[in-house]
């Protein structure tokens, strides 16, 4: 009695951007390519965002035109936070885009720069001029916000209810600095699925505060269609030093894959990739698997 | 609608014993009394085990006597791997102690050099010395063996039934190396409570595969009448660098005191005295709050 899953890896564009020096692009690719051989469906592979403000995502347009040309039917996509994103994503030949604003007002002025109204102007611009374009919204700070704390249901559900109207059918609910816990996320969603029950609502869980993959499982429980991760945990930010960022892709996939669930992901090939990984990125990884030796431990007693 | 959960801290046995220095046994009675500031209500204190196999654990005695003088009431115990352990414990002022033997044979051997039928006649002879000691019985390797792979569930039940012959009336059902999931937590507690509804069943799970906090909910939901944690998440095997121990008990907290359960116990208070371990020890501290900065963090962009 497996039940589907859909695992989607946002680590080469969550986890990478958290990194300060540069992944070489050809690394990032071969990592693409060994989350893509292990069996995972969907990847976010980069974003399109200035240059000046990350600096590691800067040959996104390199990224993808070699995921695509090697993977032509793989379900890869962008985060664009602005028409210009769109743009540059559709330009290098991306058929799909994750657009991001936050639920949050000050986060969303602090994080792209805009208003909640400018933000919906600029979804409405890259549907009124990419109709083939797939486009999802991440709603940031769904789950709370550093700067304005718990962010009430309401107000999600009438921002949902504006992109909706302007024709988005998919959206990411983001824990966006690891503040939400099991209620909360089933709050969240039930409210989500019962108010809008066409739309689809995709879970994209921190590990900040240890409940990463707590909450991805009750998310799934909710009824995500899909749950986003980072290959060996990568991430974190750059103000808090220890701070986890994505849960693990591989710590979610060993526990659903024993737990009843088909993810259709080999573990053992996905540990490979992010253990490589570790080995070849200066960076703050989180996963657990990683650090796990073969040989076994008998002196714990208990 | 708040459920009443206990909260058992372990981490001055589970996560001392697993540092190499030894800890001042000043530094270990202040730690112990700031998890009792805390509200926690039942601690773990030390073990009574060879000073040879774990010097750490040497000041057992003097641990007891501090902590005993200074909270009488409190519900301090140890854990002791033979009769001889428990004769130190109640002859230092212990009323508790937990004895501990693994559902694999072989672990058993390597843990505690017993058969399993030896480990049952310690077991006996602590109960027909000690009628006054309450006891109860830690199954190590419950959810699985670093030798044997995993632990049939008759087998469990089996051990379970002579070890309730004998007199014992609670059972702490251990993963010593964190190979739970999920649906494993459910059938052995389910299977546990269904052979034996009048004994009573504990929760002690390490995080070492990322799974800490989740396993930790789930045994609640399948009527774990406590569950052990540690301050910190400090632990981890000597032989594997990198490998986590127990589920931090700050962690724990902060998630039950957010979804509806009452540990009574105060997370700000928990956490203070979680960062002062991690900064007066040398260990593996896998917590996350002890490492989560105060100021926001804005360029996360989903």
């Amino acid at each position: 009695m497996n039940k589907d899953v859909k695992v989607v890896d946002v680590g080469p564009r969550d986890g990478f951007q958290s990194v300060k020096e540069f992944i070489p692009t050809e690394t990032k690719i071969e990592i693409i390519e060994g989350i893509i051989a292990a069996g995972v469906k969907k990847i976010q592979i980069t974003s399109f965002v200035s240059p000046k403000a990350i600096p590691q995502m800067r040959d996104a347009a390199e990224v993808v035109a070699a995921i695509m040309s090697k993977h032509p039917g793989f379900e890869a996509f962008a985060l664009v936070p602005n028409f210009r994103g769109a743009e540059g994503a559709v330009n290098a030949g991306l058929k799909e885009v994750s657009h991001v604003m936050s639920l949050s007002v000050t986060h969303n002025m602090n994080n792209v720069k805009k208003t909640h109204q400018q933000s919906l102007d600029e979804i409405k611009r890259i549907v009124d001029t990419y109709p083939d374009l797939k486009l999802s919204e991440d709603i940031a700070t769904t789950f709370g916000c550093p700067f304005e704390g718990d962010e009430p249901t309401d107000a999600l559900i009438d921002l949902i209810g504006k992109i909706k109207d302007i024709g988005v059918k998919e959206f990411t609910l983001c824990d966006t600095v690891g503040l939400a816990y099991p209620t909360m996320i089933e709050e969240k969603f039930k409210a989500a699925k019962a108010a809008f029950p066409d739309l689809i609502f995709n879970a994209h869980i921190h590990d900040t505060r240890n409940m990463g993959i707590l909450n991805t499982y009750v998310a799934l429980q909710c009824g995500a269609a899909s749950v986003q991760t980072a290959l060996a945990g990568l991430g974190g930010c750059p103000f808090a030093p220890g701070a986890s960022g994505n849960t693990s892709t591989e710590d979610l996939v060993y526990m659903l894959n024993k737990s009843g669930y088909n993810t259709g992901i080999d573990f053992a090939k996905l540990l490979k990739t992010a253990k490589y990984a570790k080995s070849v990125i200066n960076g703050n990884f989180s996963g657990h698997h990683i650090n796990i030796e073969e040989h076994p431990c008998v002196v714990t007693q208990a």
